[in-house]
Protein backbone atom coordinates (compact mmCIF):
# COMPACT_ATOMS: atom_id res chain seq x y z
CA UNK A 1 0.00 0.00 0.00
CA UNK A 2 2.01 2.86 -1.39
CA UNK A 3 2.15 6.49 -0.42
CA UNK A 4 1.04 7.41 -4.02
CA UNK A 5 -2.22 5.01 -4.14
CA UNK A 6 -3.50 6.45 -0.84
CA UNK A 7 -2.96 10.27 -2.59
CA UNK A 8 -5.01 8.82 -5.51
CA UNK A 9 -7.28 7.28 -3.05
CA UNK A 10 -8.05 10.90 -0.98
CA UNK A 11 -8.10 12.51 -4.81
CA UNK A 12 -10.90 10.02 -5.95
CA UNK A 13 -12.94 10.40 -2.73
CA UNK A 14 -12.75 14.48 -2.91
CA UNK A 15 -14.10 13.79 -6.67
CA UNK A 16 -16.95 11.43 -4.99
CA UNK A 17 -18.04 14.15 -2.77
CA UNK A 18 -19.00 16.38 -5.54
CA UNK A 19 -20.95 14.16 -7.03
CA UNK A 20 -22.26 14.26 -3.45
CA UNK A 21 -22.82 17.99 -4.20
CA UNK A 22 -24.69 17.18 -7.35
CA UNK A 23 -27.28 15.10 -5.39
CA UNK A 24 -27.68 17.75 -2.88
CA UNK A 25 -27.99 20.13 -5.72
CA UNK A 26 -30.73 18.20 -7.08
CA UNK A 27 -32.49 17.20 -3.92
CA UNK A 28 -32.48 21.43 -3.39
CA UNK A 29 -34.20 21.57 -6.81
CA UNK A 30 -36.86 19.14 -5.95
CA UNK A 31 -37.62 20.85 -2.59
CA UNK A 32 -37.49 24.53 -3.86
CA UNK A 33 -34.94 25.21 -2.06
CA UNK A 34 -31.39 26.82 -1.79
CA UNK A 35 -28.93 24.45 -1.65
CA UNK A 36 -26.26 26.93 0.34
CA UNK A 37 -28.80 26.83 3.22
CA UNK A 38 -27.30 23.06 3.56
CA UNK A 39 -23.46 24.64 3.73
CA UNK A 40 -24.23 25.73 7.05
CA UNK A 41 -25.76 23.02 8.00
CA UNK A 42 -24.50 20.71 11.13
CA UNK A 43 -25.15 17.88 13.40
CA UNK A 44 -24.03 19.54 16.39
CA UNK A 45 -23.86 22.84 17.29
CA UNK A 46 -20.25 22.37 18.55
CA UNK A 47 -19.58 20.78 15.23
CA UNK A 48 -18.23 21.94 12.10
CA UNK A 49 -20.86 22.93 9.45
CA UNK A 50 -20.79 21.62 5.82
CA UNK A 51 -18.43 23.80 4.20
CA UNK A 52 -16.04 23.69 7.36
CA UNK A 53 -16.06 20.13 7.04
CA UNK A 54 -15.71 20.27 3.08
CA UNK A 55 -12.52 22.63 3.78
CA UNK A 56 -10.80 20.49 6.35
CA UNK A 57 -11.04 17.19 4.14
CA UNK A 58 -9.08 19.13 1.36
CA UNK A 59 -6.58 20.74 3.84
CA UNK A 60 -5.76 17.03 5.35
CA UNK A 61 -5.58 15.64 1.68
CA UNK A 62 -3.36 18.76 1.00
CA UNK A 63 -0.88 18.55 3.69
CA UNK A 64 -0.51 14.96 3.39
CA UNK A 65 0.41 15.00 -0.14
CA UNK A 66 2.27 18.14 0.84
CA UNK A 67 4.01 16.87 3.89
CA UNK A 68 4.93 13.62 2.34
CA UNK A 69 6.68 14.76 -0.78
CA UNK A 70 8.38 17.67 1.08
CA UNK A 71 6.92 20.46 -1.02
CA UNK A 72 5.27 23.56 0.52
CA UNK A 73 1.54 23.43 0.70
CA UNK A 74 -0.12 25.87 -1.08
CA UNK A 75 -2.44 28.42 0.72
CA UNK A 76 -6.33 27.93 0.06
CA UNK A 77 -7.86 30.74 2.78
CA UNK A 78 -11.04 29.70 4.55
CA UNK A 79 -13.25 31.64 2.91
CA UNK A 80 -16.46 29.73 1.01
CA UNK A 81 -19.71 30.01 1.65
CA UNK A 82 -21.52 28.56 -1.40
CA UNK A 83 -21.85 25.18 -2.87
CA UNK A 84 -20.04 26.85 -6.05
CA UNK A 85 -17.32 27.95 -4.23
CA UNK A 86 -16.41 24.86 -2.49
CA UNK A 87 -16.30 22.96 -5.65
CA UNK A 88 -13.85 25.47 -6.96
CA UNK A 89 -12.03 24.91 -3.54
CA UNK A 90 -11.83 20.81 -4.17
CA UNK A 91 -11.00 21.59 -7.80
CA UNK A 92 -7.71 23.69 -6.35
CA UNK A 93 -6.88 20.65 -4.17
CA UNK A 94 -7.22 18.11 -6.58
CA UNK A 95 -4.88 20.44 -8.89
CA UNK A 96 -1.89 20.52 -6.36
CA UNK A 97 -3.03 16.72 -5.58
CA UNK A 98 -1.91 15.94 -9.20
CA UNK A 99 1.54 18.30 -9.03
CA UNK A 100 2.88 15.48 -6.58
CA UNK A 101 3.61 12.52 -8.64
CA UNK A 102 5.00 8.86 -7.31
CA UNK A 103 8.58 10.03 -7.73
CA UNK A 104 8.23 13.17 -5.03
CA UNK A 105 7.03 10.46 -2.55
CA UNK A 106 9.75 8.15 -3.29
CA UNK A 107 11.43 7.49 0.77
CA UNK A 108 7.85 9.61 1.99
CA UNK A 109 7.40 6.63 4.85
CA UNK A 110 10.68 7.60 6.76
CA UNK A 111 10.32 11.90 6.00
CA UNK A 112 10.22 13.70 8.92
CA UNK A 113 6.77 15.60 8.91
CA UNK A 114 6.55 18.03 11.59
CA UNK A 115 3.02 20.12 11.41
CA UNK A 116 3.01 23.18 13.42
CA UNK A 117 -0.02 21.79 15.80
CA UNK A 118 2.54 18.99 17.32
CA UNK A 119 5.29 21.75 19.08
CA UNK A 120 7.95 20.95 17.77
CA UNK A 121 7.71 16.84 17.79
CA UNK A 122 7.56 14.64 14.85
CA UNK A 123 5.94 11.86 12.77
CA UNK A 124 7.51 9.18 10.98
CA UNK A 125 5.66 9.64 7.48
CA UNK A 126 4.30 6.54 7.76
CA UNK A 127 2.84 7.40 10.55
CA UNK A 128 1.56 10.98 10.08
CA UNK A 129 -0.45 8.96 6.78
CA UNK A 130 -1.62 6.54 9.12
CA UNK A 131 -2.80 8.08 12.71
CA UNK A 132 -3.05 11.63 11.52
CA UNK A 133 -4.10 12.12 7.58
CA UNK A 134 -6.16 9.27 6.86
CA UNK A 135 -8.65 9.22 10.05
CA UNK A 136 -8.74 12.98 9.89
CA UNK A 137 -9.67 12.84 5.87
CA UNK A 138 -12.40 10.11 6.19
CA UNK A 139 -13.65 11.97 9.03
CA UNK A 140 -14.43 14.76 7.71
CA UNK A 141 -16.20 13.16 4.57
CA UNK A 142 -18.10 11.41 6.22
CA UNK A 143 -18.97 14.11 8.44
CA UNK A 144 -20.14 16.26 4.99
CA UNK A 145 -21.33 12.90 3.75
CA UNK A 146 -23.27 12.47 6.59
CA UNK A 147 -25.09 16.41 7.31
CA UNK A 148 -26.49 15.79 3.40
CA UNK A 149 -27.93 12.36 4.38
CA UNK A 150 -29.64 14.37 7.67
CA UNK A 151 -30.97 16.92 5.69
CA UNK A 152 -32.74 14.56 3.11
CA UNK A 153 -30.24 14.02 0.49
CA UNK A 154 -30.55 11.29 -1.61
CA UNK A 155 -26.88 8.70 -0.85
CA UNK A 156 -25.97 5.88 -0.51
CA UNK A 157 -23.06 3.69 0.54
CA UNK A 158 -21.75 3.47 -3.23
CA UNK A 159 -21.71 7.15 -3.74
CA UNK A 160 -19.02 7.12 -1.10
CA UNK A 161 -17.08 4.34 -1.65
CA UNK A 162 -17.00 5.15 -5.65
CA UNK A 163 -15.15 3.32 -8.14
CA UNK A 164 -13.15 -0.21 -7.17
CA UNK A 165 -10.25 -1.56 -9.33
CA UNK A 166 -11.47 -5.02 -9.01
CA UNK A 167 -10.81 -7.35 -11.86
CA UNK A 168 -12.60 -10.41 -13.51
CA UNK A 169 -12.31 -14.05 -12.94
CA UNK B 1 2.72 1.86 5.18
CA UNK B 2 2.62 -1.66 5.91
CA UNK B 3 -0.37 -3.79 6.35
CA UNK B 4 0.20 -4.79 10.17
CA UNK B 5 0.48 -1.25 10.84
CA UNK B 6 -2.91 -0.48 9.31
CA UNK B 7 -4.74 -3.14 11.05
CA UNK B 8 -3.23 -1.27 14.40
CA UNK B 9 -4.38 1.23 13.33
CA UNK B 10 -8.21 0.02 12.96
CA UNK B 11 -7.77 -1.53 16.38
CA UNK B 12 -6.77 1.99 18.10
CA UNK B 13 -9.87 3.57 16.77
CA UNK B 14 -12.13 0.65 17.95
CA UNK B 15 -10.31 1.11 21.34
CA UNK B 16 -11.16 4.88 20.76
CA UNK B 17 -14.59 3.46 19.94
CA UNK B 18 -15.39 2.10 23.88
CA UNK B 19 -14.13 5.31 25.03
CA UNK B 20 -16.78 7.40 22.94
CA UNK B 21 -19.10 4.78 24.58
CA UNK B 22 -17.69 5.90 28.11
CA UNK B 23 -18.82 9.31 27.04
CA UNK B 24 -22.22 8.58 26.01
CA UNK B 25 -22.88 6.42 29.39
CA UNK B 26 -21.57 9.38 31.80
CA UNK B 27 -23.65 11.97 28.98
CA UNK B 28 -27.09 9.53 29.78
CA UNK B 29 -26.02 9.27 33.57
CA UNK B 30 -25.97 13.10 33.79
CA UNK B 31 -29.43 13.41 31.88
CA UNK B 32 -31.05 10.44 33.75
CA UNK B 33 -31.70 8.44 30.63
CA UNK B 34 -31.12 4.62 29.71
CA UNK B 35 -27.74 4.93 27.86
CA UNK B 36 -29.54 2.16 24.92
CA UNK B 37 -31.49 4.37 23.77
CA UNK B 38 -29.01 5.74 21.88
CA UNK B 39 -28.16 1.77 20.55
CA UNK B 40 -31.20 2.67 18.43
CA UNK B 41 -30.40 6.58 17.20
CA UNK B 42 -29.64 7.17 13.66
CA UNK B 43 -29.10 10.43 11.81
CA UNK B 44 -31.39 9.56 9.00
CA UNK B 45 -34.32 6.89 8.73
CA UNK B 46 -32.74 4.75 5.99
CA UNK B 47 -29.08 5.12 7.34
CA UNK B 48 -28.09 2.20 10.20
CA UNK B 49 -28.18 2.76 13.77
CA UNK B 50 -25.69 3.00 16.39
CA UNK B 51 -25.82 -0.84 16.89
CA UNK B 52 -25.26 -1.27 13.33
CA UNK B 53 -22.37 1.25 12.82
CA UNK B 54 -20.48 -0.55 15.73
CA UNK B 55 -21.06 -3.71 14.09
CA UNK B 56 -20.13 -2.82 10.88
CA UNK B 57 -16.77 -0.79 11.60
CA UNK B 58 -16.08 -4.41 13.60
CA UNK B 59 -16.59 -6.24 10.63
CA UNK B 60 -14.78 -4.11 8.12
CA UNK B 61 -12.23 -4.81 10.90
CA UNK B 62 -12.41 -8.48 10.92
CA UNK B 63 -12.75 -9.13 7.12
CA UNK B 64 -9.39 -6.93 6.82
CA UNK B 65 -7.22 -8.78 8.61
CA UNK B 66 -8.88 -12.34 8.05
CA UNK B 67 -9.16 -11.69 4.06
CA UNK B 68 -4.95 -10.31 4.09
CA UNK B 69 -3.71 -12.32 6.50
CA UNK B 70 -5.74 -15.18 4.28
CA UNK B 71 -7.35 -16.65 7.55
CA UNK B 72 -10.78 -17.44 7.63
CA UNK B 73 -12.73 -14.98 8.94
CA UNK B 74 -14.92 -15.73 12.73
CA UNK B 75 -18.50 -15.31 12.91
CA UNK B 76 -19.64 -12.97 14.92
CA UNK B 77 -23.02 -12.54 14.29
CA UNK B 78 -25.36 -9.11 14.63
CA UNK B 79 -27.44 -10.17 18.02
CA UNK B 80 -26.14 -7.10 19.73
CA UNK B 81 -28.65 -4.44 21.22
CA UNK B 82 -27.71 -2.80 24.12
CA UNK B 83 -23.94 -0.73 24.79
CA UNK B 84 -22.68 -3.86 27.18
CA UNK B 85 -23.35 -6.03 24.28
CA UNK B 86 -21.65 -3.72 21.60
CA UNK B 87 -18.74 -3.60 24.30
CA UNK B 88 -18.57 -7.07 24.19
CA UNK B 89 -18.29 -7.20 20.24
CA UNK B 90 -15.84 -4.70 19.72
CA UNK B 91 -13.47 -7.18 22.34
CA UNK B 92 -14.13 -10.45 20.47
CA UNK B 93 -13.13 -8.25 17.04
CA UNK B 94 -9.82 -6.92 18.83
CA UNK B 95 -9.36 -10.49 20.20
CA UNK B 96 -9.29 -11.75 16.86
CA UNK B 97 -7.32 -8.86 15.33
CA UNK B 98 -4.39 -9.44 17.56
CA UNK B 99 -4.19 -12.94 16.48
CA UNK B 100 -3.25 -11.84 13.15
CA UNK B 101 0.44 -10.70 13.32
CA UNK B 102 2.86 -9.00 11.11
CA UNK B 103 4.22 -12.32 9.55
CA UNK B 104 0.58 -13.51 8.42
CA UNK B 105 0.54 -10.38 6.36
CA UNK B 106 3.28 -10.70 4.62
CA UNK B 107 2.98 -10.57 1.08
CA UNK B 108 -0.51 -9.25 1.53
CA UNK B 109 -0.24 -6.50 -1.01
CA UNK B 110 -0.68 -9.08 -3.68
CA UNK B 111 -2.89 -11.85 -2.17
CA UNK B 112 -6.30 -12.05 -4.04
CA UNK B 113 -9.26 -10.51 -2.19
CA UNK B 114 -12.49 -12.16 -3.42
CA UNK B 115 -15.07 -11.12 -1.15
CA UNK B 116 -18.81 -12.67 -1.95
CA UNK B 117 -19.85 -9.49 -2.47
CA UNK B 118 -17.65 -8.81 -5.63
CA UNK B 119 -19.51 -11.47 -7.23
CA UNK B 120 -16.37 -13.24 -8.60
CA UNK B 121 -14.51 -10.48 -9.35
CA UNK B 122 -11.23 -9.54 -6.92
CA UNK B 123 -8.67 -7.29 -5.60
CA UNK B 124 -5.10 -6.57 -5.13
CA UNK B 125 -4.79 -6.74 -1.32
CA UNK B 126 -3.84 -3.17 -1.47
CA UNK B 127 -6.67 -1.95 -3.09
CA UNK B 128 -9.09 -4.03 -0.93
CA UNK B 129 -7.29 -2.43 2.01
CA UNK B 130 -7.51 1.27 0.55
CA UNK B 131 -10.45 1.05 -1.34
CA UNK B 132 -13.01 -0.98 0.47
CA UNK B 133 -11.49 -1.44 4.11
CA UNK B 134 -9.66 1.58 5.25
CA UNK B 135 -12.62 4.47 3.98
CA UNK B 136 -16.02 1.86 5.12
CA UNK B 137 -13.83 1.09 8.55
CA UNK B 138 -13.66 5.07 8.87
CA UNK B 139 -17.15 5.37 7.73
CA UNK B 140 -18.77 3.59 10.28
CA UNK B 141 -16.45 4.61 12.66
CA UNK B 142 -17.10 8.33 11.51
CA UNK B 143 -21.08 8.18 11.87
CA UNK B 144 -21.16 5.99 15.27
CA UNK B 145 -19.29 8.86 16.76
CA UNK B 146 -21.66 11.71 14.42
CA UNK B 147 -24.34 9.98 15.96
CA UNK B 148 -23.07 10.19 19.49
CA UNK B 149 -22.31 14.08 18.71
CA UNK B 150 -25.73 14.77 17.46
CA UNK B 151 -26.87 13.45 20.64
CA UNK B 152 -24.97 15.84 23.01
CA UNK B 153 -22.08 13.38 23.92
CA UNK B 154 -19.44 15.66 24.66
CA UNK B 155 -16.63 13.96 22.08
CA UNK B 156 -13.57 16.05 20.73
CA UNK B 157 -11.33 15.34 17.75
CA UNK B 158 -8.77 14.12 19.88
CA UNK B 159 -11.29 10.76 21.01
CA UNK B 160 -11.56 9.82 17.79
CA UNK B 161 -8.12 10.15 16.87
CA UNK B 162 -6.74 8.63 20.09
CA UNK B 163 -2.79 8.57 20.80
CA UNK B 164 -0.25 9.90 17.96
CA UNK B 165 3.36 8.00 17.83
CA UNK B 166 5.29 11.59 18.09
CA UNK B 167 8.65 12.23 18.16
CA UNK B 168 10.17 14.53 20.53
CA UNK B 169 12.85 17.02 19.26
Amino acid sequence: MNHNDTIRLIAKTLQNMEKWMDEADAHAKAKSFDVDVLAQARLAPDQYSFVRQVQSACDQAKYAAAYLAGKQPPSHPDTEQTFAELRQRIQKCLAFLETVQAKDLAGAEERRVAPPWLGGRWLRGDDYLLHVAIPNFFFHATTAYAILRHNGVGLGKMAYIGSIPATEG
